[in-house]
């Protein structure tokens, strides 16, 4: 089945924002073994909105509209649809009355054009949208299903998630099944990985093998396409052991295993504690571990300090050690140990720029203390100051993650 | 003059890559005063390429293409666009004779598939691509303009620039210019933001008038279209002045001043330092605050006291509080603002989920302590635990702001 895309707005036109949604929504589609062959954006006008769902309905099988639908008198999807499926807009009593609610909980009191989400063309579903006020919708016209959804990133890929992909993949009636291995590495370069699976990944196409750079993690994806998922994943078996065996101990987790849930299992596990002494990353490191429901039990807290009063006064930094050093990331951890009182500490002090602190722009001095022992690592990453900032934070995770099943890295 | 580009690529389909080339010269054509009503992607298929060209002559006065002009077998665009001009592909012994030397001058044999980028429909003017070895082309078809360009950024927006934008807007016989003004605001709904500019929405052309609503806060973007910058400026001024009145207080900043912006600039304009204390937002607001190079100057650091224990221990919240309420905030921001030494304080706890914690999830506890005052404010917010993790960091920046300029709101 083919699938066109039209993003509504014209913030995307005017290059104000970047179509980010378009690029999740094709990945996700990917996934499911369904196609595109275009896309389309369009800014918030009625009858150009129109023309686009004409268009993808006249190259493509269905549909998927984001953006556009919110309570704005310039979200003008619900009036295309209607438009184009010459049908009449109709309001829901009973959507009001959820909208209504929603406002209440919140003490406040409903402006009345929140009423223009409770409209919808008549004969199409309203799919709910648990994370906004806008609902989704769906109408099928002349045989094709078309799809609305948000146009905020988190209440799209909630609804395409939950009620657009499945639909559109039961609609599309395909026999294939799609499934796919995702194994996450930290620790070498893309070009390193690319190199070690140059041959995996020209020589093969079910299953394929994509790579998949992020945050200094590499990820490699194979996918394959059989009648049923069991055979799906008897065609990656062979080739998960071979790239197995050929990144080694670089490969920390499997799918959803991200670093954060790696390290929290490896904690609680031990029925350990951690906490943190950030300097450069500010708190993204704590807010990356407190991300995940349930980290209370394992993440007691940490101490951002940003000044170096604060370094020395609550963490014990001796003064004569500068800032960007490993025995200032030594003792950061020794001292975030202690005053927290948590089993594994971890500290991130570096130069993020643009203005190099003590060492070149880059330098990123991570330190890990535990139980047995306290070291740190230094790292050198390239980019802008958020680049380093995220590259240090995931090396810091990952560093952690070393140190508590005791593969220390030389002193 | 209504330009539509056209993006080629499947790997933009497959959301391998995110379609920022589109984005870029979106803004590009609007600083020159050129429309755009439509954007494509098309994957690297001849018939469909061709198809969406169609569609863009179709719709649009001008299309420009990017993508699919290189070297290798599934590069398609020259191809489509001798199908869609009905022109012959004639191969340029002078373009072939450049190509030879650019390999020359790398000291490299030029592999035959080069050649390839020799080839032009029949009547196109080839561009001139210095960053690249793939010509620009350009070509009239039934009266309207078409360009093709590299998809590769650096080598586009070079033709872009030198090549393309100049002959559209010499085409387009416009000297028109675009300015905008963005007013950011935060405390109102979306929906509340829009009822109150309805008239002025409805009824603008130029300037118009636009929203976008992004983590909690609204922005009002407002552009206009005149001969020169000035008094496009000027076309702005009125409706400006009339949406500053109607909205006060709620605008926080214009343009590129973001809530940290503003934060850190009243801090420095006043000499004070400001420090933090999170428990659901886990090191969110103190990442933001210390995201702004030159930062330390202001943010002292903060506490991430996510475990009760450390609420208690370092920041001196009594036992027989809870941790949801608006006493522990104000406990946590006077105790935050001893502990580090600071002049502003502010606290964040609440319940995020999924789970409730002493309060209904979404429930989050604000508090704020400066040298004049220390209070605690309650808001409600709804969504995933993301989303109101989110949203609450954005809260505590602003009511931390509010209370920096004594705009305390009632205890």
């Amino acid at each position: 089945m083919i699938v066109e895309v039209i993003a509504v707005g014209t913030e995307l036109l005017l290059g104000q924002i970047v179509n980010t949604n378009a690029a999740v929504i094709g990945a996700a589609m990917a996934e499911r073994g369904l196609d595109a062959h275009f896309q389309q954006v369009v800014g918030d006008n009625l009858s150009r909105i129109s023309t686009a769902i004409r268009v993808g309905l006249d190259r493509s099988d269905a549909v998927v509209i984001t953006g556009g639908i919110g309570p704005t008198q310039d979200d003008m999807t619900r009036e295309a649809l209607a438009d184009v499926t010459g049908q009449a807009l109709v309001f829901s009593e009973e959507y009001a009355g959820q909208l209504r609610e929603w406002w209440a909980r919140r003490g406040r009191e409903m402006p009345e054009s929140n009423l223009r989400q409770a409209y919808y063309p008549e004969g199409a579903v309203m799919l709910p949208n648990p994370r906004g006020t806008a609902p989704g919708l769906m109408v099928e016209h002349e045989g094709k299903p078309i799809f609305c959804v948000p146009g905020v990133p988190a209440e799209m890929e909630h609804l395409m998630a939950t009620e657009v992909l499945p639909r559109l993949a039961t609609a599309s009636g395909s026999e294939k099944v799609i499934a796919s291995v995702l194994l996450r590495t930290w620790g070498r370069a893309e070009s390193e990985v690319a190199e070690l699976l140059d041959d995996l990944y020209t020589g093969s196409v079910n299953p394929s093998l994509a790579f998949l750079a992020s945050n200094s993690e590499i990820k490699i994806r194979m996918t394959a396409k059989a009648e049923t998922a069991a055979e799906a994943r008897s065609l990656i078996e062979p080739m998960e052991m071979e790239v197995r065996s050929r990144l080694g101990e670089s490969i920390f987790g499997t799918d959803e295993e991200t670093i954060e849930r790696v390290l929290l299992r490896l904690l609680s596990e031990r029925g350990q504690t951690i906490g943190t002494a950030e300097s450069m990353t500010g708190g993204l490191v704590t807010a990356r571990l407190t991300d995940l429901p349930g980290s209370s039990a394992v993440v007691k807290g940490g101490v951002v300090a940003y000044q170096t009063e604060l370094k020395q006064r609550l963490l014990g930094l001796p003064d004569v050690l500068g800032v960007v050093s490993e025995e200032a990331a030594v003792a950061l951890a020794t001292g975030a140990r202690a005053l927290l009182d948590v089993d594994v500490a971890l500290s991130v002090t570096g130069s993020a720029g643009p203005d190099p602190l003590e060492k070149p722009v880059g330098t990123v001095m991570i330190g890990v203390a535990t139980p047995e022992d306290a070291r740190a690592r230094e790292m050198r990453f390239t980019g802008d100051r958020d680049r380093i900032r995220a590259f240090g934070a995931t090396a810091a995770l990952h560093l952690a993650r070393l140190a508590i099943v005791g593969r220390w890295w030389k002193a």
